[in-house]
């Protein structure tokens, strides 16, 4: 069988093209549109996730806004839209704002629509730049060949460019650096056994999927090196938000002295907050835990916690990797 | 709707009758057989699943062998076959042995089936006994009304009696001890969101269902006053095994100062084994990850490890409570 191709978004014939990730690794479909109501209504539902995939999507949404006509209403209107999909990564927010900034900034009787797509493309590149410098900077921390575990899905799936941890792991694997990956199949929404397998897979990268709660006994009995994940907002003092069950897996690796690394690129840094105690966590609907697409794994109405992230506090990441070079504890980001 | 009335097993009309524990919450189905291999079966399939329950289930088992004619041959290949199910927990070979002994004891010419029924209903009484005992002796732990957090499925499913872990907190909150009960969903055959959540369910207490990846984040933001799991085998220092996410559960909770306690019944201590380095650790089919009830979540080839249980440091435990009392580290059984 051979292996279809992929990738995460791109923008052709004026609309955004995206890959609808709840469908992977089972169908590869793409969605074609230029409806801003479509493009959100896609980021809560995760058809579009990953913090700086959401963030390139709702640049180019901004952008579409502006397609038809411009319209300063609508502009408005829609930011206010796309603001209210997802509270925790920050890059959303990060990119929703350099948007308006370049549309508060045009003259009046400036055709919006190129200016606008221009910045998308432009903010779509600097994904692209930054994941390369990433992968770059976090060669350093592999000292040999080495077992890595990963959580969530942090791959070309949730970027415009490569990846951050997951495209670590990839320069690193095809540097000689990587012997086997096992990957936290993430529960609720398993984009670790869906997404990061279905990119593994492609990559013919050597990997193992666990689930959430074998992390410990992997790390006991087989032997983990590294630990590598993304990061959807990471704080002044390094308190870094991440998909739900980062914190459970820091905990681990600080007890078996495994060392654990978050790879982001700078954009996910808000200096604006100062500790993880200021992160908004989003809570989801509880019936994600009792269904799996459309099938009933437990009763929908039990009830449940749902919680998308948790905040793993600094003192128990070992570095952060960015597109800007790797930052050790303690954090300062300038 | 009224609520179905349960028991994990029993005996009548001299056949074993059991709820199919794969079909929970869904479906309560019994099964009634005096099938030896179906019995077997059962137990590989986890239809039959908790290791007290298994080991009364085999007991019975091993008396259905010499119901319609007293073979030895029938009694060996049939004890052979029940060995051979699941290797961890130590309660399956403790009955099993039992069995055996009052088999070779008999005089030849003695009708052994009603002499083996007697000593499985024995053990059944012993079990409903145990439990009681370790409700009783289990109430201790509890230093005010807590919110107290469970892995996997230990009340009156697992056992033949009222159960260990899950029995101590029902007998807690009817004591006004217990305030909240979060429940790991128990990845990944869901031992907690279908069989915890039935149960609680049905005995009215207030709980929530959380992924085995979110128990750090509720101990750090909602607070957890204690945790209480079962144990399948636990060796002379005190190293216990039990459902794979027990050790990660345990290592969150000493992060986190929360006290982790283990209930489970004197027969479940086996003080042939030092150490949990001794413990054989079953591991089952990859697939398992993948396909929840006939549905695929995903690609049910991708690789995976699957072990179903893992050993928690006798240091990480802060009691074990057992029928004949609670036991504190450094443990020391007699």
């Amino acid at each position: 069988m051979k292996k279809p191709d992929f990738f995460a978004l791109r923008f052709r014939d004026n609309q955004l093209e995206f890959i609808d990730q709840t469908k992977l690794p089972f169908e590869v479909e793409y969605v074609l549109t230029d409806d801003i109501e479509r493009i959100a209504g896609a980021i809560e539902r995760l058809e579009i996730r990953g913090a700086p995939a959401i963030g390139i999507a709702a640049a180019f949404a901004m952008a579409l806004s502006q397609k038809k006509e411009t319209s300063s209403e609508f502009f408005a209107s829609s930011l206010v839209r796309l603001q209210r999909t997802r509270p925790t990564a920050v890059n959303l927010f990060w990119a929703l704002d350099e948007m308006r900034g370049v549309f508060n900034s045009l003259n009046p009787g400036i055709d919006a629509y190129p200016v606008l797509l221009s910045k998308a493309q432009q903010i779509l590149q600097g994904d692209v730049e930054s994941c390369d410098a990433i992968a770059a900077n976090g060669l350093e921390v592999f000292l040999k060949p080495s077992n890595v575990l990963t959580h969530c899905n942090t791959g070309a799936l949730a970027l415009g460019g490569g990846g951050t941890a997951l495209y670590v792991i990839k320069k690193a694997y095809e540097a000689g650096l990587v012997k086997h990956v096992y990957v936290d199949e993430t529960r609720p929404l398993l984009q670790g056994s869906r997404l990061t397998a279905f990119e593994l897979d492609y990559y013919g990268i050597p990997f193992s999927v666990i689930t959430d709660s074998m992390a410990a006994f992997i790390m006991k009995t087989v032997g983990i090196d590294l630990v590598i994940t993304g990061a959807d907002r990471i704080v002044a003092n390094g308190d870094s938000a991440n998909k739900i069950g980062t914190y459970n897996l820091a905990i681990a690796s600080s007890y078996h002295n495994v060392p654990f690394y978050i790879a982001a690129p700078w954009t996910t840094i808000d200096t604006n907050s100062q500790t993880g105690d200021d992160i908004v966590i989003e809570e989801r609907k509880q019936s994600e835990l009792f269904t799996v697409r459309g099938n009933d794994i437990s009763i929908p109405t039990y009830p449940a916690r749902n919680p998308s992230f948790d905040v793993t506090p600094s003192n128990l990441i070992a570095g952060i990797i960015t597109d800007r070079g790797l930052y050790r504890y303690p954090y300062t980001f300038v």
